[in-house]
Order: C-alpha cells, then structure tokens, then sequence
C-alpha cells in the first residue's frame, strides 16, 4: 500500500508517500508546498492543489490520510486551513483515493504512545521509525510523514504488492 | 458577463447564473444542490464540486461571487463550511475564472441599502429587482442570487456582449 500522508495548510503544506512493507514502511518521498503570500488566496490553494494532484499522479497513492484541524482560538486562520482541507478533500475523492482522518491527538499517540508528546519527542520516533539518518528541515514535512505513518499503523495489513 | 453565484455550504449549496445586460440583469438558472447526508465528508464535497463544474461547464460564467462566511460560535460547522467554501474557490481557480466574495453584510448593503435587512426584506428585493414572478423555494438558492447581484452591483460596466 502506498500512502500519501498531508499535513494542511494553505501557507505551508507538508506532504509525505509511505510505501508499506513486509520489511516495515518505507519513506518514498517528502516535501513541503509553499505558497505565495502576494499572490489572492484561491491562486494559493489552486497551486498546492495542482502539486498535490503531480505527487498523486507521480507516486499514484492508494489512500490519503490527512490530519483533522484542531480547535483553534484564531478562527480567521481555522477558516483557512478548513479551506485548504476542502481543497485536499476533493483532490482525493476526485482522484479516487481512500481518505482516512487523524486528529494531532491520534497521531500523536500511534507514533509515541502518547497524547501529549512533544514536537522533538514526534521528531526522534518519525526518523526512528523510518530509520533516517536525518529529518527534514520543515516541521510541516515531518508532521505529514507522521500522519501517513498513523494510517500505515491502523492498517497493518496492507502490504503493498510489488 | 456571466456571473455565477454561490452560497457556500456541505449540505445544501445555493447557485445562481446572471446575465448582466444592458437592460438590467437577468436569472438564466438556479439550484440548490443537497448532498446525500449518509455519504462521507469527501463524498459529498465530491458530489457538490462536480455539479458546480457541470454548472460552470454549461452556463460558461465570466466571474465567481461567493458569500464570505460569516463568523460563527459553531466551530465544528464553521470548518465543514469553510471545507466546501476551499473547494469552491480551488474550482473557481481552476476553472480559471475571476472569484470575488462578499460578506453578508455587503450582500444585505448591495440588495436592500441595509445592513441588518431581514430574510424576508432581502428576498423581496431579489424579487423585484430580477421582476420575477415567484422566488425559488430554498433560501440557499435566494441567497446565491443575492451574491450574484451584488457582484453584478459592484461591477456596473461589465455589461455581457452578445
């Protein structure tokens, strides 16, 4: 099973394709969108959304996993990552892909078994689990791969078939 | 110019087709789009976002008007909408139209010259100033007329060619 996992946003966008295993999953790929500030929002969201739908086409997924939006005190930003989200949601359904939703506290606890684990905590088990030698530098990137690694472990079974 | 008016929403979703002429502005077609409430979140923006692109395919609109959402103590509800509203304005996008919103109160302000005009005071101005006979029954749909008026108000010069 190939994952792409997302972490939403419409300034910054993580993505991440997990490749599943016998031998344990495997980090295909990674990068984190950025949009342009100048440019009017819809022009944001229609760019992260073309790239999104190159790494669909690329790397040809079977399931989205995306992580939910927290409450949040600052609604105008809520609003618009909810919008991002949306933008993400359609992309998937429309390219037929599985969609599978993690709240921060699920994927918190599926990568340390722990709630309220910290950010460098999530950091170490993302690149011990992957056994990277080095993380990427953007917290966006690093939060998407921990998002596909949360469907990657509700599904144990899927192994991907090559 | 061709306006197409959206009241934004994941259940119900209001659209509205203008022809701005040069002897006044003119309903070529409305709807109100419902989603199946048993289908799952992406289903249904999947759903929606289609039918906005038949729409937009058919009726070749110049221009997108959403309604800017308002801000709500909902929270929950205020995502899913805000969810439908990034899907709308990434196909508006992509679909390469001009996109302009409206807050409720620009709308109440364009149609009735005041801000805390009432439902029943909105839609009997969209009544009279269309000259239409009888309004659609939903109010989703009288509300996308709404946006697509008062884009149609904020762009006098843009008189369609035919």
């Amino acid at each position: 099973m190939i994952i792409l996992g997302i972490d939403p946003g419409f300034e910054k966008l993580g993505c991440a394709v997990l490749k599943k295993e016998k031998t344990g999953d495997k980090l295909i790929y990674s990068t984190c969108l950025i949009s342009k500030k100048k440019d009017p929002h819809e022009q944001r969201l229609l760019y992260l959304g073309k790239e999104i739908r190159k790494i669909i086409k690329k790397y040809k997924p079977d399931i989205l996993s995306v992580e939910k939006l927290f409450f949040t005190k600052n609604q105008k930003t809520a609003m618009r990552v909810s919008e991002a989200r949306g933008m993400i949601l359609f992309i998937g359904a429309l390219e037929n892909l599985a969609i599978i939703e993690f709240t921060p506290l699920e994927i918190k606890m599926a990568i340390t078994g722990y709630g309220k684990a910290e950010k460098r905590q999530m950091q170490e088990m993302v690149r011990a689990i992957l056994k990277l030698t080095k993380l990427p530098k953007s917290d966006d990137e690093i939060d998407a791969i921990a998002t596909a690694l949360t469907c990657s472990a509700h599904n144990p079974h899927l192994i991907h078939k090559t």
